[in-house]
């Protein structure tokens, strides 16, 4: 998928006039909201469980949420499930500039720090000014995983697709080179959340292995 | 869209069998977790602004989640910004069982309180007790009303497919029949929840029907 992140792009609001008279504040608010709208066409490499298609990030974010609410008792520390709430509604938001990076490709996460920098500037700066660094800030935070919130906001994010790939009994597990290992040690993470969640992971993971879902690191070829 | 609320279809979760020495709390919360990625496949009316294609439950979630962040400083009374973010999580979720049902059809309302009531009993119930029991208090405040929480949580459920109208100049707003009367009536509620928002509500309507995008109720046929 082509990063837009340099190109000219209008904005979404930019096809339609907002009415006369609208404050200027949230003339602003309400241009950002739309943009997000784009959100719902960034398209995972994950398979749904419900249809035959990819999973988008705006329904996936959605997922996060939802997560949230039923598993935050396994969080090893007590974490603000309302923080936790905005971190996922937010985390993935600069993948409209700079695309979905694939978990498994270690070419595309080279540059993917600097692609994701330049996109949260372009995206946040549409907002008002305190907006744009309350928005940049829980990017940040999601990202630096130094907060409770930000470990346990990570580990739904890879827990999601996991639940995913281990019902399609598979998914992106078989793509080419992967290996429980490499499994394993992406989603490592969520031992930094919650040891109950952890250990479901790893279960799944070597459940999949011992099904054939995904090859055990000694087989690769 | 037929529902299936009386039907037998299988859960999700029924077609991978979870790991052995799952511990049965947790087997029921990802149960459920996973039953709820059909919301992906249950779609809205409205058309996106970004794609041609019509709207999933899931990603409209997402969407009031993210104008929840933006907007709350427009709420008339003093809203719990994490408590407003879980009721959106959840407030259609009844709809994998119920289906969506259309704003401007009155034939289809008129038993939508009873089907979406056997739809959440089905699929709360798959929750540990004590979840299925919050989770329901959740979208029973929702659908009440009554608290700031709830009002602003409808309010965002109104005003979302306004944007999307707007800026598709008509989208649901053409459906036959359908005029700025009953596009001000229905968006009303708004109004229960922020001045300011129900005055830029009105702002997108009056215009849309300025440019032709909704008839005016004196241009019945």
């Amino acid at each position: 998928m082509p990063h837009d992140d340099d190109n000219e792009t209008p904005l979404l609001a930019d096809a339609v006039r907002q009415p006369d008279g609208t404050p200027e504040r949230l003339r602003r608010q309400i241009e950002f909201i739309i943009e997000a709208d784009r959100l719902k066409n960034v398209f995972r490499r994950s398979p749904l469980l419900s249809a035959d298609r990819r999973e988008n990030d705006a329904e996936h974010s959605w997922h996060l949420a939802l997560m949230t609410l039923v598993l935050t008792e396994y969080a090893d520390e007590p974490v603000d499930a309302g923080k936790v709430l905005a971190l996922v509604v937010v985390h993935d938001l600069v993948e409209i500039y700079a695309g979905d990076t694939f978990l498994y490709d270690t070419a595309a996460a080279a540059d993917q720090e600097e692609r994701e920098q330049r996109a949260a500037d372009k995206l946040f700066a549409l907002l008002p000014d305190d907006q744009r660094e309350h928005f940049r800030a829980l990017w940040d935070e999601f990202e630096a995983r130094v907060t409770p919130e930000a470990r346990f906001a990570k580990a739904m994010d890879r827990l999601q697709p996991l639940l995913l790939n281990y019902g399609n009994r598979g998914g992106t597990w078989r793509t080419p080179g992967v290996t429980e290992e490499d499994v394993l040690a992406r989603k490592s993470v969520i031992k930094d959340a919650s040891a109950d969640l952890w250990r479901y992971a790893q279960d799944l993971i070597h459940t999949g292995a011992a099904n054939g879902w995904v090859p055990r690191a000694d087989s690769r070829s």
